[in-house]
């Protein structure tokens, strides 16, 4: 249910009659928020509070609920910041983890959370992703970025960053050739997953104009290309490093189904433009089939009834997806 | 005419007759080349051989060359990078810019340099750009990407960057509260004249969620920010610093009219993603009139008639109503 102050239960809510045709879907959250966001958005259903998975009567019409957590979440308001929200949201996902590495789901699909939130309580991940690893145990982790919209070609586009929530200027001393490699692994091996197919991938590069040459900057040369070099050599269909500026322009007129960019806004500018509220988050290189919407908690109209179910859709359909193969 | 062996001679050629509807077109470069041009794109057009602007006789079938370098280019190839295409790529955009700043022509429409072709020719000039500030002895200047196309507001949007072509690693060392300042001062004076009315504009932030309130960097708060509170404070209708990622998204549903981008890939991810072949370039701080198509010599099409004129056009067009107001 992710951050209750914030969209998460009204999209759940909005979205549950197609989530039902996606997949069997158990909310692990708080039943009264998720009554709430039923009665906002006008969806004809009722909450079935649970304490195990298997006690689920889901239905278009029945909401189980797994309750997760020990806050009190009555008096909280939408769009507010407050430890017990932050806490809740960690415990939900704590406990679809749990349930998911013990084989009672067979997958987790997140709803955004709030890191003021996570803060408040005292819990210092910078997101879902940091506490997916730790709490399964991953070393080696990644996010792809996906979008399957109606301006992509039909397999959709996905991209996964080498570095992801640091400064830009802290981009430098992260990016390695081994870091870039793992990187073209990882989304060669997802992709081919989710499109049933070896992958067309494209890696961008990190200066203006590839650094056209080595007029503005090097590392082109010395950093990227050589990963590129090795994961060809492995048999993966990538080449680059290209300028990210037309990358993502020839990524759209299918010449690419993934992208490897070197830092968050690099792929973030492209695929917000290109995917809108289509494009998900998909956890990589973890032990378990972890989706996510791809915007955030919007604060500034949660609890109004207004924010669009479409990602949550999403991240269903390409989790049961990744599930069934 | 740019470069011979590029697509200049027959995106001119292929929109010489739109052009002749925007203004009174005058090619700069090499009589035998556009000849040939028109030739290959099949405008049954004539080329005037003229020494002197006066002499034109501009019409949809007469197309005058001023002849404007003592190369010889006749038997130089489509493609290939040679001193000799540099050297005389170079001499057409100084005959244009004294033209002008002698009054003999309104302003300036430049076909795509290849900066290969200028090094050949012991050139070491980046680009266009800064041949035209050394000439017009021009210290304070930039660029503008501007596109109006289908997908964007009906006025189009226009992109600054305040840093441009370097590595990515020096943007930190070259990026002020002064330069930002200045670069928010110029596409507030070009895009009013542009449109016709204060322009509304946001400044793109430099980190990821820029930077999250300090998680991720602070250049927000010390560098961009006093920037964006000085230019306010002149009554310039300017926001930010916001994401880059949702940025660019909301000036495509119509939020601002323009956008200051703090290093080359982010402005330009987006504008080619969002203006296509509608993007042209706009020079901000000359003493004259400017523009430019956005994209390069694309020697790996060149002399096969295949190139789309659609950002010549658009860069007359623009160049145009510049002048005009």
């Amino acid at each position: 249910m992710g951050d209750v102050a914030g969209v998460g239960p009204e999209i759940i809510a909005r979205a549950w009659p197609e989530l039902n045709r996606l997949c069997q879907p158990i909310v692990v959250g708080d039943p009264g928020w998720m009554a709430k966001a039923l009665r906002l958005v006008g969806v004809a259903a009722d909450v079935q509070v649970i304490r195990r998975p298997e006690e689920a009567r889901t239905s278009p019409t029945v909401v189980p609920c797994l309750v997760a957590t020990e806050q009190t979440l009555d008096a909280v308001e939408s769009g507010r910041v407050t430890a017990a929200v932050g806490r809740a949201a960690y415990d939900f996902l704590c406990k679809a983890i749990d349930l998911t590495l013990a084989g009672q789901a067979d997958g987790i699909v997140t709803a955004p959370l709030h890191k003021e939130g996570l803060r408040a309580a005292g819990l210092t991940y910078p997101g879902h992703t940091e506490i997916l690893a730790e709490r399964t145990g991953t070393r080696q982790f990644g996010m792809m970025l996906y979008a399957r919209s109606p301006g992509l070609p039909a397999d959709g586009l996905g991209v996964v960053h080498v570095t992801l929530h640091m400064a830009l200027r802290d981009v430098f001393r992260h990016l390695t050739t081994q870091a870039v490699l793992e990187k073209i692994r990882l989304l060669d091996a997802l992709l081919a997953r989710l499109i049933g197919r070896p992958p067309r991938l494209g890696v961008a590069a990190l200066n203006p104009h590839a650094s056209d040459g080595g007029l503005f900057g090097d590392e082109e040369e010395w950093l990227i290309k050589p990963a590129v070099t090795a994961a060809e050599a492995e048999g993966v269909q990538v080449t680059g490093p290209w300028p990210s500026d037309t990358l993502f322009v020839r990524a759209r007129a299918g010449a690419f189904d993934g992208i490897v960019a070197m830092y968050h806004d690099q792929g973030h500018i492209a695929l917000k433009l290109l995917g809108g509220l289509h494009a998900v988050n998909i956890s990589v290189g973890l032990p378990l089939v972890r989706t996510s919407v791809a915007h955030g908690t919007a604060y500034d109209i949660a609890g109004k009834g207004l924010a669009d179910p479409c990602s949550m859709i999403e991240a269903a359909r390409v989790a049961a997806r990744l599930i069934s193969r």
